[in-house]
């Protein structure tokens, strides 16, 4: 098995129930690769046990290592995880990871080998799946911050923008922004038009005097209204910060109100997961292995209506899941 | 609307929702009864503004208070009902509670009274809904609980028996047993055998030497094994600790090893709702309201397939629903 | 090293320290005994190594494991331990523990062994230091419980008495009440009278409906107005819960009043430390070891005027520290 | 009495004990002024009572409102102050604040206003007192962040910079870099070097493959090692985030590892106090109210071993406190 992409709380949490679930109830041995797919190109791994694995239900990270390496982007690769395999007589590659992570598996499934995907993201943006593990621990975190920000908003009759994940998908600044009872939430589902924003903002406070904007970082711009674009780097990742610096001094700009920003940035990725993220990830690791020993491949864990399940890891992986019309209507009802 | 059962965290963000909506939204206005149906009978009520409402998102509780009172029991309270509400010119009313208080909702209805549930609970133990408020909460809590025992078991070579809530199902003690990683769990859907817990807990100890016992409040013995009765109080409620106590002292006498007993008690339903809870609460109340605007009755608002909708409320109050089959293999494949 | 007597939090931090302390800053090597004394006795021990305390900083309990065991309750045991001692060429023993652990240093510094004491206990009540390791963890986890039970008391009209920890001395007691604005504190350092009590309770009702009452483990009723004897183990250890149901059943035969009992129990001493008791872990375990490598012998590490310091082990251990008249007056201000 | 200054948790419990202690106790009464300073001058005041301040304890922030407003850079500001108190018949004002805020209150006490002051800041940088307000839950958050960016850091062989508070002094620095197990730690006490930090950085990363850097938003480098002078504001406040961008371009520079920044900022302002915060809030606020009563003035409450006592308001304010020399030496020893 491999983690890769982002590491996000619950992998340890996976990686336990695989370890626990194979030995335990099925006598299957378990292989880990470090760093993401570089370590089976590389055939960097070590072998996972039972009591190597112990304690790390509630810990933080992946003990594997994860890297945002993808294979196709290395001549050669493929044919080295192929050679990798076929010397560490690998069954068959449990990888768990977000659509980035996920999507390098399919030229190797064409090659044979069999492939069992696990979601993870905190973004939740992995189609097919109502949940992707690490989901629910960034929710938390990103809650508690806003919570936190508030009493600083109010304290000093502020606007406060907190800028959370969410690069291609709105899910945390949604979730968050409406448990955290934000007064405005900028998604990439919806371009915002900053001065419409900026409007609402003033009309708010003719009642009160403090605010907070939840922005994702890859909240969009309605075209034509905010000199924006932000910078991706080649991995894809966009730079912390950017979107929600622009937000607050436009804001600060349109308004004059006293205008702070908050990036949330890496502290969302980490530390114990959920008791939620903790069962996911233990339904979806026992259930990968369960695939793999029925020869299943090609398919990916899923939670869909509140079942685990198995769902074709070429349809999950062939976009990303935005977040429905439903919770962004009730976002602008509780919010503006 | 009211508040009915034991209370739970999550109750003041359902409050804050209906208002919210039904105020901003729809230009409605919302009374609240004090005191769950007790209020009701007698026209004990508050209005509830927006205002009013400020800082309940995640406030533990219930500002409009609750009680066990049931309707039924006492003679002439439905009429009472009845006079309150043609009184206070109340077009609809939208119950917060668990199965006890919604179904005191059933001879109101044939009253010709429009009425929309909302499922809180942190048993988790309502029909036709995969989640009820309250629930997410208090796995958190329960969950956090086990983490800090399992210090203490493997600091002192101890067995902890941990008692949760879950009086007729065992939600709480699966989920936060399994996130916790406990060594046995104890459900009312799987009678016990003390013996043979007794026995795969000295079995488990020729290796280690602390272990973890989750039982729900509501854990029952195999029948002719364990020579106890839990004490129902004339509310239905059961006391704290008594299967608990019940359990350590069975071990002790069986295995010898040093047994000790946590009862979390009502720790496990205050304080403020997590974000799943909190946003589970917002879509319910919302959807309520709407329900009720549109002229809808003997509905419950409900979670199903991560979608909220609407379920009849006499079919959710027709019993309650255990863990199901899945969920509790992972138990036992995890534990033992 | 070793550690003694109840476990704790901020146990393994301690240890953390002086194995980097003395490894990294000194070159000194540092043995673990299991289990308290008893792993000198049966030279039952693990070296420590900076490798090997990884991640230990912010880790529950004590990876050594403890122990009640008392030397002197055991015929040749002093002697065992020098063998100990002679044979594993220990220069010094480093002893983390309450009062009982380090009080069983005396016969063992009596024949020449140099010994460093570190205090630590929840309940804070280790004389001549200001603060003991654990102490600020299980406050912050009883005034957490202390805020949730809150909830639940205002929701119900209950009276809630929460037990707290606190055996001899009330520091948990009053600073998590006063913490957690408990409405009533009962201590060992000022026996109550329960009629007093429920007096007063019945007075605060007139105008409020629900209230808070902190007990400590050992709190005591004034001569002749209880009828109860907490039952003590032989190890001097308390039934818990057993106050608590005492204070529960008399305020509700007293009172009329809907009156709960939790018991938090062995929470309150496991999971991460915080940051604070982390900070005097770390600060204690160096300077314990920088004693030992002066050639120190006979003291305790202590917190005084906020900076670490070195007393007399014998006086430190020649009683308890009771909590102080200004923190009693503070709390009797603010309750009843 | 008033808040002013940069908001932080435990505001609101100084309000509430302040208020408490009056009323309840000495039949005072206490009148609030808003936004700090700003509301004496402008006489925007409301009346404090028991009841108005109940929830308060646990609430961050102030419900007062605060700001940065000092009489000195207005003309006119201090009479306007003159007849507020006049007119509204104040017979002391009790001032919470950090060094700025308190020391706006000496032209008033020339002009025979008796003040209190009650020193708060998450720096802990206030004279003469062990500890300040806010600085305990600060530590907390800031903790529990480096806590969760370890697992990022392993988990992807990073540098990770993390940026806290503290302005003029290293206190939250230390001791959340010690406590969160830091592995180097930049303050503005002791001028850092950033090629050294550099060459011991990859020293460092010859056995092991992630860090952890955490520097204060004041953090100095040695003159003439790093092109760097931070922006300060016309309020003296200096911009978040520049101090740890440069750091980590720099470390991105000189060593080629991955280096990312995590800016804590507001976050650490915020949310409900620690109990440790609540208690040392409770003590200030009662003892500042007897000092009042007894006709003292000129005077601040300060937390001296481990005892409330009162020093000279002007020796308080008459500079800042850095952190001492056996804590920077402590970080020393446990970094590098």
């Amino acid at each position: 098995m491999l983690t890769g992409g982002g590491d996000c709380p619950g992998l340890n949490a996976v990686l336990r129930a695989v370890v626990r679930s194979a030995e335990d109830s099925y006598g299957a041995n378990v292989v880990g690769f470090r760093h993401g797919w570089r370590g089976v190109v590389e055939s960097d791994s070590v072998e996972l046990t039972t009591v190597a694995t112990k304690g790390l239900l509630n810990a933080g990270g992946t003990v594997l290592g994860t890297s945002r390496y993808h294979p196709s982007d290395h001549d050669g690769a493929v044919d080295a995880i192929l050679d990798t395999i076929a010397r560490d007589r690998i069954g068959a590659l449990l990888v768990v990871g977000g659509d980035g992570t996920l999507a390098a598996a399919q030229p190797l499934m064409a090659r044979g080998v069999p492939i069992i995907g696990i979601p993870k993201t905190i973004d939740n943006d992995v189609r097919l799946t109502d949940r992707s593990v690490g989901f629910d621990t960034a929710l938390l975190i990103a809650t508690e911050a806003i919570d936190r920000v508030h009493t600083t908003a109010e304290s000093h009759d502020r606007v406060m923008v907190v800028e959370v994940m969410g690069h291609r998908a709105g899910w945390l600044a949604l979730c968050a922004g409406i448990a955290g009872g934000a007064h405005f939430i900028l998604t990439p589902e919806d371009p915002f038009d900053i001065g419409e924003v900026a409007a609402a903002l003033r009309h708010r406070h003719r009642r009160v005097s403090s605010s907070i904007v939840v922005v994702a970082e890859g909240a969009q711009a309605t075209p034509g209204t905010l000199d924006f674009v932000p910078a991706e780097s080649p991995m894809g990742q966009i730079t912390a910060g950017a979107i929600g610096e622009r937000v607050r001094s436009e804001l600060t700009a349109r308004t004059g109100f006293d205008t702070r920003l908050v990036v949330l940035g890496h502290v969302q990725r980490g530390g114990s997961p959920t008791p939620t993220d903790r069962l996911l990830a233990t339904r979806f690791g026992v259930a990968a292995v369960e695939a793999v020993l029925e020869g299943k491949s090609g398919l990916m864990t899923a939670l869909v209506d509140d079942q685990v399940c198995l769902v074709p890891l070429d349809e999950a992986t062939a976009g990303i899941r935005p977040a429905p019309e439903d919770l962004r209507r009730l976002a602008r009802m509780l919010t503006g």
